[in-house]
């Protein structure tokens, strides 16, 4: 299934791009005069191969859960059974990430592809479990290049489904106590930044943890010596279930040229992890926000996007990504419905 | 009207801002992570009076025409004709404001405060011309000081009705070909900011008419040497009419307690003239996006407010503060719809 993915998945179309930005220069506003939006919408219609490319709905965001073996570590205060208790919550409807969905009309698909506790199967939930968590990556890699391969492919199964049903917009979202961690090695793993300067606060941790964590991260590389040219070792170093999977998201909405809003450092890392595989999945990403985290900036560098929101967050689920899925449906919608000055009968300078 | 409306200005409500500080941090998420949402959600906390405060419905933009007598300066390429055919274009639902309205749920109010080329009675547009146009700032003052008041009491009028039909989140836009020299000028009044530094290339002007544009701004304060502290007087100097009318938007936004999201450059250097008429009206303030143009970040920068947004719009029209309501409206439902570590039954760190 995972070659079969790779091997849909091309470089976005020139003539629809051509197209857009043809039409662009013709509606009734300055040319350029909506900055960053105009080269948006552009892109999108690349992927979807026409022009207007279809408008955006309301979207669905897809958290994947997973526990981490390197928590043993101490790299977090917060204890491992919250990754249960939030996949709870985010069922409940409690959670920042539902209220930003319910904000936006969009959906939630919460999956279970890595959590170490065991979940009730409930309504709503994705049972996926991979794996009960990964092994501790300071000791031995993190996951096997099967279960790599398997959560991988829980993503790309995730992302079909959710196109089969209509949706044409998927927003990247993640849950897993400790899961900044692997991120951060992902980041120094595919981009070659220095641990330091990968690794952030995650959700907020004291000046002592984080130097521990920054030493965590190190000796994960020092010890795996991941090789970027082979992301699936790298993902088995060093990653973690849920970014194997969201990884998969991204090349399943990439192979279905749908648009993928990439959420925080979790997702970013595991959107490298994408374009290692397939590079030409870049074109199916667009980056939602800029995290907090200084690892999420540098794969974003070295991803050749920038983000649409900067607003100083810092708790993944998704909730970063969210918010700008109405701003790239509006970006969109601008090829749709806006007149052109021959049609609005105005002049023009 | 006017004197009543700055008189019911009030300081936020301290305790309602506790309140949401104190909510924000038993929510189900680590404390701080949500970033200028956090701050956003108390601040609105506290300009409603009560914690939560409501949560924004769809919102709708007032969009201010106008035009100016220093188009005859050559400080753009458009013809001024184009004020009249963009109103057209807005009662027609063919502009990007449109667009971005109709995606966010949001109506629009189109008001004639200025506009030089007579206008059809329409469906949907607001008559309230106070003069077909502004004089040459260049020459001598822009409008009288009655003209001001008329222009700013109009705003406040529309501010009132919308609130009185129930709308609870205003967003302020502009249409007038020229009138971002007259914002820079206002800004450079205000702030005390060099022209050659508050003024910026509009809807896209080349580098000669931009270097004149400077010169004109320039002029125009050594001319009338306006004193911030007479805030009518420097509209009337330097001003426009939909700049007026945008301020008496924002009083009455604030006067009823209402948050008022700021547009770009033109809607700024409103801010900035409400500001100094009744300082406690940043208290409603919410600054949408940061236009592209510079003197939209020096009034910003004075009034204290960071923005939500930054896309490198320079369209105004209301486009870049409708693209953030959604956002503000998700900063607000969080406080609605989040669980609590307690109510949720999530451990903390």
């Amino acid at each position: 299934m995972l070659e079969a993915t790779l091997a849909a998945i091309r470089p976005l179309d020139g003539a629809a791009m051509a197209a857009a930005r043809w039409l662009q220069a013709r509606l009734t506003k300055p040319p350029g005069s909506l900055g960053m939006l105009e080269e948006l919408s552009i892109r999108l219609a690349g992927l979807a191969g026409t022009c207007p490319p279809p408008v955006p709905q309301p979207a669905t965001v897809a958290v994947f859960a997973g526990d981490h073996g390197v928590h043993a570590q101490g790299v977090t205060p917060w204890p491992q059974e919250v990754t249960a208790q939030m996949v709870a919550n985010f069922l409940d409807g409690g959670a920042v990430i539902n209220a930003f969905a319910r904000q936006t009309g969009a959906s939630l698909t919460v999956v279970d592809v890595g959590v170490a506790n065991p979940l009730k199967p409930v309504r709503g939930l994705v049972a996926a479990n991979v794996r009960a968590g990964t092994r501790d990556l300071t000791v031995e890699a993190a996951l096997t290049d099967d279960e790599v391969v398997a959560a991988v492919e829980v993503g790309i199964r995730v992302a079909g489904d959710l196109v089969d049903r209509g949706e044409n917009m998927l927003v990247t979202g993640d849950m897993g106590i400790a899961n900044s961690t692997p991120a951060a090695a992902l980041i120094a793993a595919f981009t070659g930044t220095d641990p330091a300067d990968a690794t952030g606060r995650g959700t907020g941790v004291d000046d002592a943890t984080y130097a521990h964590k920054v030493s965590v991260v190190r000796a994960a590389l020092d010890l795996h010596r991941p090789d970027p040219a082979d992301p699936i070792a790298v993902l088995g170093a060093v990653g973690g279930l849920e970014h194997a999977a969201l990884a998969g998201l991204i090349l399943g909405a990439a192979a279905a040229r749908v648009p993928v809003i990439l959420d925080g450092v979790v997702s970013v890392s595991a959107a490298l992890a994408a374009a290692a595989l397939a590079p030409d999945a870049i074109g199916a990403m667009v980056a939602g926000h800029r995290s907090v985290e200084p690892g999420a900036s540098a794969a974003l560098r070295h991803l050749g996007l920038d983000p649409l929101l900067d607003l100083g967050l810092r708790l993944g689920e998704g909730t970063g990504a969210m918010l700008a899925v109405p701003i790239v449906a509006a970006a969109v919608r601008v090829l749709h419905d806006v007149a052109t000055f021959d049609s609005a009968g105005v002049s023009e300078q």
